[in-house]
């Protein structure tokens, strides 16, 4: 089967747009003070802290915020029209499955409509949701070859959903995305250093600012129109995250590349310029086969399957899942 | 439940933007050569052929192509980038059913992932997928009260695919969307007036021409940096549609407003602009309530739900499609 929607490694990244400085308290406050909080955001926050409170004072689970899925940039007076990320969010939702296997809750703040832990594997593929069904006896039934292994994933979630472990937050807008990654790292804060962030979301590098109207210049040309669009760059947070939204949490980004050579240094710029724990390289090209752990001292330590382990379809995350655990437990011990 | 997704109805509809001409052979043309047609499109294209020689010859149903979803505009050399248009494809996803329930085969051609005719039903909600399971007896079934209407959309389902009346095709960005237009528009003049063109989808209006390069100009400004993306308009090809491609069929458009008092007169500028058959016009606002039917004489026809209709869930779209078939039917009789 074709797919029409993923995009070509060798263009997928453009080199042509520069590193951006940090954001300072500066910028942070400036974008917190200019733009709006989502109405929902109240809501939200009344969720979370429950959610938090419950495995503070009774499961004593360790909390994962799992951020899937990309962000949109809405293109303002004209919000049918926005600029979007791509990700599936396979590596969010797949690692948020494998979270909860490792006794964490998981907070998923995903993209509204990306693939969910669990019913990702049935979603977003080319079957669609009857293709699974089947009549017998003028019945619904689930069809025999698919009815074992759905069992199993239903169980895992009923298991999920049973236990209060599993709390999905969605945002659409790079606006949405940051307000409620602020609110959920501060209430996250009353865990300390048992709150594990884990930054798989694709978020928007640029914004259009709202003062900025009209923000379409159409320009005559040729007898045709032309549109304009001028962005702003998104203020990088990752820093105030770790000095003051949750401090004492261990926190873990991504760098997705598609140059190979290029990808340990990024991935130690990163952790320099944010003074965060860790950050997972992967390549666009082989991301589902092997990831690099780079840490704050410089070591690189490579997780990759086996030829084996990928002709059996064992996914990745199982076996990065389970390093984060590890590291995550020291960053609690040494605390 | 609050939805991340959705535009706000004072703010959708851009009308900044004026309205362009319409395409001219020559920039058919000029597109056509200038941009590469998908890979794929020779595989889409059997699969039509096929599809309507079967019904030319065999069921002698009436075919419907029915576009659904928004379109996408990758930013190129970094496809990880695109503009997209905002649309769930719930109107061209509702129309394709209430079109097989009035014996007509369908050739779906929408964006990947939107939704699709039965299964739409159970996807894009806030259900998950594996919220419709239970256990029972250490087997996976339905759950009671989501079993039995279900099961009468599976039958109209498995009906659509049995009978061979169905037929989807994906697109994601405009460029395959207007590739596979024409392929398919093309290929449906082998049932000339019998052919009906139900044009839903969300296109978009500008594109980034690929030869533009680099088109991402970064400029230095306060120290950070900013993105400036310059986009061309999409050629207008509904004209040639009506003229070239499809000259026999009948060929109806949407015209989607969020201002009430411009949509009668939107809708006559197209007929007169395009020449063909008939607009559907709908404001953001009420857009699952009422339609307005605005033919080429200038004839207009409102189709609403009656306050009982909207109280028990009926869809507009079961009182749309007949009025349609109604009109299509004239069309096939005056040929």
């Amino acid at each position: 089967m074709y797919h029409t929607s993923n995009p070509e490694p060798d263009t997928a990244i453009d080199r042509t747009v520069p590193e951006f400085p940090v954001a300072q308290l500066s910028d942070e406050d400036k974008y917190f003070n200019s733009y709006k909080p989502p109405s929902y955001l109240p809501r939200i926050e009344d969720e979370v802290r429950s959610f938090i409170e419950f495995h503070a004072t009774t499961s004593g689970k360790p909390i994962a915020l799992v951020t899937s899925g990309g962000t949109t940039v809405p293109l303002e007076n004209n919000t049918v029209r926005f600029i979007d990320n791509f990700s599936a969010g396979t590596r969010g939702a797949t690692s948020a499955e494998n979270f909860l296997e490792n006794g964490y809750a998981v907070i998923f703040l995903h993209r509204e409509f990306s693939l969910l832990p669990y019913s990702r594997h049935y979603s977003h593929t080319t079957n669609c949701f009857l293709d699974y069904m089947t009549e017998a006896n003028d019945k619904i039934e689930i069809k025999p070859n698919y009815a074992e292994k759905m069992l199993k994933v239903l169980r895992k979630y009923k298991d999920a959903k049973e236990s209060r472990s599993l709390l999905l937050i969605p945002f659409t807008t790079v606006n949405q995305y940051l307000f409620t990654l602020k609110s959920v790292s501060e209430l996250l804060h009353r865990v300390e250093s048992k709150a594990l962030f884990y930054l798989a979301a694709a978020v928007s590098d640029f914004f259009l600012p709202q003062s900025r109207t009209p923000q379409h210049k159409i320009q005559s040309q040729d007898g045709g129109g032309k549109l304009v669009v001028d962005l702003e760059q998104v203020p990088k947070f990752l820093s105030r995250l770790v000095e003051n939204w949750a401090p004492s949490a261990m926190i873990i980004s991504f760098k997705l590349e598609t140059d190979d050579s290029i990808l340990i240094k990024k991935a130690k710029t990163a952790l320099q310029r944010y003074q965060h724990q860790l950050v997972i390289g992967n390549l666009l090209q082989t991301r589902k086969k092997e990831v690099v752990f780079v840490n704050s001292k410089g070591e690189e330590k490579w997780i990759r399957l086996t030829p084996e382990q990928v002709e059996e379809n064992l996914e990745i995350e199982s076996l990065i899942i389970p390093e984060v655990v590890q590291v995550h437990n020291q960053w609690i011990n040494r605390k």
